[in-house]
């Protein structure tokens, strides 16, 4: 259990690493073209999300996510113990992440993030992103278990770019990107309906899977 | 043959998604910088095109095109009723995604493409991109069915930019694209020729394909 | 036969089409920012790339360049009638390839580049670059067959931006290109020598793969 | 032997050809936007590096690294006299490799960079951009051996863009690179700190893949 929860948080803080990180470099190289700033975000996100879940899925499942780990526990496929036991390290490790990358950009480590990121819109963007996400890792699970880190990372570079809120999908993700007043940040009031926006999308997708990617029968 | 239109109609309805509100997020962040525009759309196109052939591809085989069930009918592997519904959902649940899109970029739901897509340059784009786009599906299926996925993705990334029309290929994208007037719309007037275009180019690549990509004499 | 040529002919039409078509929307779309026009014609033709060596290297072997049939001639692995054949189908069918793209883009068929590329570094660059892609081909066929596609395309999609002569590194392509004046194009006079250098790399890389990439002995 | 080192030496001539030369490229053809520079070196040195990994794996272990073969050693995998014989081409090969691309972009051979790449968070960078790096190999090595070429490629493209001094994580690069008056270049006098930090990440992920990727007990 404590090499499962020491890749969760690894994983975890490389994916903040290669968000915030990214994001910083990007607005401070293109500062006067925020597409090509989202465009080096997006491919340095993607690329960080397939090694961390080729690596470590084999270990801890590759989570990174508390969604991603209540969509398990509603399959009753992880105890409700050791998924919050992942829940609390992923978002410390995610936090511990964006401090890192504060520090490799020479920037304050302690910030509050002061971008707004509100609104139905966003919000119907949250849903839809975090329902995609899960709808891809149970897909993937039900029928390319070996391609999920390529459609994950995928799923993610492109959903960057196809919702108003660039897909945050990970409440982990978002309380950590609230700690940060960089290019990814979001405004910690905005947090919490993002982060019910996630939850939403996740068992929205938990429920159609069963329906569409259920075992054949015996 | 429910979950298959399930399939068809959550696929296409993604693919909309993922074409419409990149191109509107692209157009907003970069709307000097057109290269760079057409880019995020194309990659955001490709990675959604790689997620849904990949997870959906074992249910219903991931046609999410009208031209790719004509192609089947033509070559006798899908019943004539089948075809229909599969393309009744298709051009359904495509009008749907681009609705979704609207939604999450806080547009108005209903709207009518003014983008002038029209000229014989075009139409013939529309003839090669479409004869490409089943060129690669029917020889994948003969030589290498496990990259369909890829093939895909990366043949529409690229014909994004190799053809004067940005590559519809895709009547029931065609229809779907004509009901948004952003980035990625289309004048609903110029569809039926686009349509036209699309079909001719189908039918070419599966006659090319019965002489090409013929299964090796028993 | 036939259908080895038809196969060589359609894929390096598919080629020219790719290179020239998305170097013309690539610098109207980007007229001021030529790094991104480079980067659309990188990731396009790297696009086009794997598609065409995946779906028609089992039947031909993708050579789609006159300098590849050249090495596999000096290896003993094409009978010189054949080579000679597959050479004259490359020439023509790229050709054939660019005068589709400019019908696409509504441009003149018939045209002859101007750009000059010449000079002592861009033609060392022609060798350094068709020595890199045979010395990509011959070490696939000896180590990792099956990832050739990708090898090839993530290699020339690197080559644009490593040689100052974006790397032409095939002979039918520059003939294809020096018949038209866009961004893909080069002047009809500066021809010979690229090619006479690419044979050169060619040469170079079949010599120093007859050692590295030999196969273990029996 | 012979060959390793060869394939060592080809190998690394090769990634700086590409890092270098890309970034010339990059630097001068998008001078006033940055990001789109540092993203085509960023996308070219992926693929270099995913193609010199693929075809020279097999033969010498595709190190290119002094910090890689200073962690095989560590792990009791190289003897040590090997090990110096890789170090020793590796910087050999990349200086010819930086000479290379300045020949193919008519610049003067012989250069001192004047890029200053200094200060804590530079420091701190390739420590992390290091011990990344050695991470996924030695993760790779355990868990997913066929993907390791993807994963360093997509790793080291992200990597570019996470941490501040762009990710050396290679003191045979980074010698290398202070030959180089151009994009990629770093003030020689800078060097020394950047290989210290580069060990220093490089050791402490041989101890935590000593904990984390130990093959299960037998």
């Amino acid at each position: 259990m404590l090499n499962k929860l020491l890749a969760e948080g690894i994983g975890t803080a490389f994916l903040l690493i290669g968000v915030v990180g990214s994001g910083i470099m990007a607005a401070s190289l293109s500062p006067d073209n925020t597409g090509v700033a989202l465009m080096a975000n997006a491919i340095a996100t993607g690329c960080i999300l397939y090694v961390i879940i080729t690596l470590l899925g084999p270990i801890s499942g590759a989570h990174f996510n508390p969604a991603v780990t209540l969509a398990f526990l509603l399959r009753g496929e992880i105890p409700a113990a050791h998924a919050l036991a992942y829940i609390l390290v992923q978002i410390g490790a995610g936090i511990l992440g964006v401090w890192i990358a504060h520090l490799m950009f020479e920037l304050p480590v302690l910030q509050l993030s002061g971008t707004i990121r509100s609104g139905p819109s966003q919000w119907f963007s949250e849903v839809v992103a975090t329902f995609g996400l899960l709808f891809v890792i149970l897909g993937g699970l039900r029928h390319a278990a070996s391609a999920i880190p390529t459609l994950v990372a995928l799923y993610i570079t492109g959903a960057y770019w196809f919702t108003s809120s660039t897909s945050f999908a990970n409440p982990a993700v978002t309380i950590a990107r609230a700690l940060s007043d960089t290019f990814a940040g979001i405004l910690p009031g905005n947090m919490p309906v993002f982060i019910a926006m996630q939850v939403i999308g996740a068992v929205a997708a938990v429920l159609l899977a069963r329906r569409l990617f259920a075992p054949a029968p015996g």
